[in-house]
């Protein structure tokens, strides 16, 4: 990225060869994005990120569709949810799918939900809180059969799980660049050939009209990097990652009492492990264990409204307890396996002793 | 902006440690960009740039005045433009403003034009084509006395002359990170306090809840560096850029017959020079250019829509063939005298050479 900051300035859209470089750049990468989930090069479009992508995809594709119908899940990103509140508001008709206790949508429910009114479905590729995957392929198939359109948030899926737009069969899917370790402020929406979108940001008319502004050169080499690493490693990180996540897991259940795992069992991000520890407040535990140098979420980290209680524990049907009592826990390649050894020790240590002051302390008999 | 991109990966919006760091290079930023337009910090919304600036002003104002009215000018960028052309669609009613021969908005038209319907006014600061200044504080005086909220386009502007937005008593204002020699993709809104906006992009509800989405750390910090040097340096680099621009200039009047300078003659940018040489299509001239290493510009280098002809050397009265024969040059401080004189020898042989083929060769007697 350093030369795109230094020497290599130029503006993408100028015809001297300064702007022809940095175009030069913005194509490769955007045939790194596309390798990478198996799309044409021509179907990327790049935004600021995955809140971007996402809005891009809602607002998007129902502008065109007038009070019409949409179906997302109880369980979405905030930055799903909330352009489908705004919409809702200007008379569109949005339906919220329920989840199961593993917070895994049925298709089945989906089905019986579409009408002729519908004009999106969009629900997420893996939860970026308890990490269970959904049926995308199922769900495309479903809406393709109805002659839907269909848009996948795979934001917390990219660099987790194999993603092949083609066999999947989705129309749209957003991914976000600094979920696979590249840079903040970059993301990509993938649109199928055929899916035509009405643009959120006009003027100059980059990104093929989609996508106005200066394009980011530097985030956008990063990002393309990003994917092509990933895809080079793709089988190796997440067998890492799978590791470090079932040892820190098995661990847990084995050292600490009371404790639950959260989100399916097997369909789920080998990078996401959810935990319920009974009569304990995660936000104090998130502080212990911060003190302790391990960084930690409650909720999702993408959301200021820290204090809010999960939507997606509550859609699974926790209760109250069970969701303050909830921790996240996630690991990148770079992590080790003496670090979860680490994480262990402190967490049983900080569980004690919160446990120990607990106003539960008397119910589970701690 | 390099640790930002290495050791310190984390989220803003994570209440760790990781995370408070973060959101403590992102708050300093704020202060720098707030500090360089006088701005106070809370008044500074980060964006991925100045066309989601202008896009984030201009819808998040008029969407809460349902086919209200918008006055802006024939010769804004087009990121104000093509949001203006489709609230038109939408059914608002919108003034574009004519300017005269130099690019300049007579703001006793302005005031002619307002009415009891009209809910945002904007006219940009610096022209990007021409370099011609609008009177801002006047026209932010009017709006201000006829109770309309005044939005103004200053990317071009910005470390170009001047801007206190108190003294201005603007309402919104615009920048861009790259046109001071920061980062590309990032950019700020700045908000009167009492103004509120309706945000473009919905999500975790990041900015205050203004813009959603994972906040762009690097580039943040490295547009809030480029302020604080802007700030630091700016007179200097001002009287700079001007010497630059007078010189190049003064010898391509001297040294070339049949060029004019366009825009105002005293109220322009310092760092822009628009010339017309007649009998010369532009395009050429800038290809021309180009093989001897200078990087100049028809129209916007913003928009993709090179062939396009200049709208706005159409609202300032130019016929086609002014129009094709135009030019932008632009210097910043890292450029010498000696590459001045560089550019008029180059220019002076490249225009000689067009000219004796020119369909216009007899007309003019080259």
């Amino acid at each position: 990225m350093i030369p795109f900051f230094k020497e290599q300035y130029g503006n993408p859209s100028s015809i001297h060869k300064y702007g022809r470089f940095t175009r030069k750049a913005i194509e490769k990468a955007r045939k790194q994005v596309a390798t990478l989930i198996n799309a044409d090069p021509s179907q990327i479009l790049f935004t600021s990120g995955g809140t971007e992508s996402n809005n891009a995809a809602i607002f998007g594709i129902v502008k065109t569709y007038a009070h019409s119908g949409i179906i997302t899940s109880s369980i979405e990103h905030d930055a799903i949810l909330e352009p489908c509140k705004k919409l809702e508001k200007e008379g569109f008709d949005v339906i919220y799918l329920p989840v199961d206790k593993n917070g895994v949508i049925d298709p089945m429910i989906l089905k019986k939900n579409l009408s002729q009114n519908t004009s999106l479905v969009s629900i997420m590729f893996g939860n970026n809180e308890v990490g269970t995957i959904e049926p995308i392929k199922e769900i495309a198939k479903i809406c393709k059969d109805h002659n839907v359109i269909f848009h996948t948030d795979a934001v917390q899926a990219l660099g987790k799980i194999p993603i092949n737009v083609k066999e999947l069969g989705v129309d749209l899917l957003s991914v976000s660049s600094h979920k696979i370790h590249g840079p903040k402020g970059i993301g990509a929406l993938y649109i199928r050939k055929g899916i035509s979108l009405d643009p959120v940001i006009l003027g100059g008319g980059q990104e093929n009209g989609l996508r106005s502004g200066t394009e980011n050169v530097a985030n956008i080499v990063g990002f393309g990097t990003a994917c092509e690493i990933t895809r080079l490693k793709f089988l190796e990180n997440i067998s890492k990652m799978r590791n470090l996540r079932d040892y820190l897991s098995s661990k847990i259940i084995q050292e600490i009492p009371k404790v639950f795992i959260n989100g399916h069992p097997k369909s789920r991000l080998p990078n996401n492990l959810h935990l319920t520890f009974l009569g304990v407040n995660g936000e104090d535990l998130l502080i212990k264990l911060d003190e302790n140098g391990i960084a930690a979420s409650t909720g999702s980290a993408c959301s200021v409204h820290i204090q809010k209680e999960s939507h997606v524990l509550r859609a699974m049907g926790f209760s109250h307890e069970q969701i303050t009592g909830s921790l996240r826990l996630t690991m990148g390649v770079f992590n080790t396996l003496d670090e979860m050894d680490t994480t262990v020790n402190i967490l049983k240590n900080v569980v004690k002793e919160l446990r120990s002051v607990s106003p539960f302390k008397e119910k589970y008999s701690f």
